[in-house]
């Protein structure tokens, strides 16, 4: 891992500038080459280097994608997807420059078949904007990665969140797709079914893609009931093994937990004094239960007994709306107020995945590692599933700082994978991780390498993404 | 869809016999091209024709696989991986003869990670034989296809079943892989982390690739908790529709059954003269709950009152195990008892899948169809999922038999289709549905070739299934 996988990418500038020109008639005002609107929609949220497209363009249909993409495919000109720009790992970058095709004006809800519990969305349509729209259905789209994200750009990067632990990721989520591929042509991937063992799992080989394979036109979700009745509640931990071992236990009782995060002893000190809290400055567990009124309760006060086992304080939990927000605030002010530790410095997230066993060594290792580095890196995690988050506070604008953190989060990765892990639990390679990736799946990286060959001969589709040069 | 995709195929002569000398001097008395055991594991579930494989060679180690791939790669010569031989859809012949590579040495459980709820098995260890192992744990492995199918095979086909309206598919519970692949290298395609972001999701293409793409030496499962306590009930309906819409409502009050299957009148018919039970001749739903004891109990009373609403007569439900295989018998003898329906004829199983929504609508013209031909054919669905079988009762040795059949498949296929559902659910491809396929995914078989000869540039990964000739 080093910048110098980014700054790589020849510039095809013939090609470039034609398809800018036969853009420019077909878009008019949909086609923006100001340096601004390119700023913005090269990558923007951690340390990487932000690299501009040479345009940007809003389609409003399928057909529109598809005329796009025949026109990069036939100048051979890099062609890069982009949602709102959260993503994590420089998804968005324009290496070898191109086109990037915003998605936003393509946000339709196209059908809610609520006896199905399925829709079908445009990939502009962000999670919040639908589970505005699905209100009254009764239904909702679980997946909640933090950021009010496109479903599409969601889809592209295999985002879950918190409550993936109860309802899945987009991996789990995603039912069917409508692709354009490298060569202009739009294909369904797979059927409304709930299930299917018919050919080859292109859904699934979408999900996660990152744009590199095609650009994704309309997505067939899955959608929940709305539970009748939540619960959410708090409780602080002798120490992150403790509540590690209190996760594990709720697990393997089968408590179907929706969520279940941990922050730790720096996030909560950050926190109480953000927010103006007093919870004890010791590891947290924040957890929800969904299900009916007596299951729900049934679930927290299961979860009460087990805490407690382990060595819980308090455990604090609510079934009414504004209480239960009350015991959330510290988490879902967990971006912010960790900001705060370092007044002015930017926060650079980073996230690892590893069997739940090892989890409570794999943080414990990590904030001893912090320790020693000197950085200032509230840890926050989604527990259920082994995924923690690390937010490095750093000043992007040093050097120093910046090798700093990248020396952490290769020995970050390579911890998750001495124990079993995974580099990334839901943010992805794009250019940030793709060194790592090579020491984690190894031989895997050849088929990868075989099928984006097959599937995109000229590798127009967001180039400079998940592999590193063979 | 019709029998000559099944009998192309050509034959490299030459290739064969030099692999199958190099492999007798390799394996000895573990290659066997005795004739008896060559028709053992051609196809002989259903009407396809039993296509022999030149020699059947059973390795004990992922070395070995290796080594035998390698040895047929360098002579171009068809490899075909076998597990019990349960697959439904021809996946196991061999249209242009090759090398059967029967996994039922390769039954060892590798490792069960209790507290991460997660096992590695070799692609021979049953379902069943992996559950008794699990037993003192307090974990099982839920996926139950009716065989006691071959953990590989049914990663090959992504098998499903009974219990995955709640724990899911093949595809939701094979965590990552290990394969040989065309080249003979063997890769890893992911970690035992519960979740990744890293690169593509090659395990899920490698999951219902019915061989095509390599063949499985390793499977990291997720496991679950044996439930505390189970509640299973019957309960019987009007007709279809209220059965389907008794099943939609449930589902979308977020009720977790764990099974909901349906039988039709006919199967009931059966399974009261096969049983000597007395249920009423009418669709019957038969349902399961897993949970605490009082979440289970509220599950099924739950549902008793939405089935109340459908117009369902008595439902008998019970907690107790001995009171539940009892209720729950006329299921398990489904296949039993509907084959004496015609005593003598073969059973020729076929499935699909619809949206649920469509469900009842979809049966209803099935049963018209089936009374129409004048076949007979039960019904038996997994209807949590809007999956149905239906069991053709023919005689193979006569062609108008088979005729009929296929028509009647052809018109299944496309009815399922044209209500946006899929041609399997989770038989799978293979020979049988090669056609049906093209029809279903069209612009996506495309994409799916290109990865097929990506992977596997010599087609030696079990050839003749899934796609059909270019």
């Amino acid at each position: 891992m080093s910048l110098s996988d980014v700054i790589t990418g020849d510039r095809n500038e013939d090609g470039i500038a034609a398809v800018v020109g036969v853009l420019k008639q077909r878009f008019g005002e949909r086609l923006n080459t100001g340096v601004s609107m390119r700023e913005q929609h090269g990558h923007t949220t951690t340390y990487l280097p932000n690299q501009l497209p040479d345009a940007v363009v809003f389609p409003e249909s399928a057909e529109e994608v598809r005329d796009i993409v025949r026109i990069c495919a036939d100048h051979k000109v890099p062609v890069i997807p982009f949602g709102t720009g959260t993503s994590l790992e420089g998804h968005v970058n324009a290496p070898s420059g191109g086109i990037c095709i915003d998605m936003m004006r393509m946000n339709r809800i196209l059908k809610v078949n609520a006896e199905d519990l399925d829709c079908v969305v445009e990939p502009g349509v962000t999670r919040e904007d639908l589970n505005v729209h699905l209100r009254d259905t009764g239904l909702f789209f679980p997946i909640d990665p933090g950021a009010n994200a496109s479903i599409g750009g969601m889809t592209a990067t295999r985002a879950s969140g918190t409550n993936a632990v109860r309802y899945g990721t987009m991996k789990d989520n995603v039912l069917s797709l409508t692709v354009v591929t490298a060569d202009g042509r739009e294909i369904s991937t797979g059927t409304r079914a709930r299930k299917s063992s018919a050919g080859y799992d292109l859904t699934r080989l979408f999900v996660g893609s990152e744009g590199t394979l095609g650009v994704v036109t309309s997505i067939t979700l899955r959608l929940f009931g709305i539970p009748q009745s939540i619960t959410a509640g708090v409780c602080p931990f002798p120490s992150v093994d403790d509540a590690v071992n209190t996760v594990i236990m709720t697990i393997q009782m089968g408590i179907p937990v929706a969520r279940i995060e941990l922050l730790d002893t720096l996030s909560m000190r950050a926190t109480n004094a953000y927010s103006g809290l007093n919870y004890p400055e010791s590891p947290a567990l924040f957890v929800e239960f969904h299900g009916t009124d007596a299951f729900a309760a049934e679930q927290a006060e299961q979860f009460g007994e087990i805490a407690a086992e382990f060595g819980g304080g308090d455990f604090l939990w609510a079934s009414e709306q504004e209480e239960r927000n009350r015991l959330w605030k510290a988490r879902h002010n967990a971006y912010w107020s960790g900001l705060q530790l370092r007044p002015g410095a930017d926060g650079v997230t980073t996230d690892v995945c590893v069997p739940i066993s090892r989890l409570g060594e794999c943080i414990r290792a990590t904030q001893e590692d912090i320790e020693e580095t000197g950085l200032i890196a509230p840890i926050v995690g989604h527990v259920g599933d082994g995924n923690f988050h690390v937010m490095l506070l750093i000043d992007r604008q040093r050097r120093d700082e910046i090798d700093m953190a990248e020396a952490f989060i290769e020995r970050l990765t390579e911890r998750a994978l001495s124990m079993e892990g995974t580099c990334t639990g839901e943010h992805g390679i794009g250019q940030g991780k793709k060194s790592v990736l090579v020491k984690e799946l190894d031989g895997a990286i050849e088929p990868m390498r075989q099928i984006k060959a097959a599937l995109d001969p000229d590798n127009i589709m967001n180039p400079g993404k998940i592999f590193p040069p063979a």
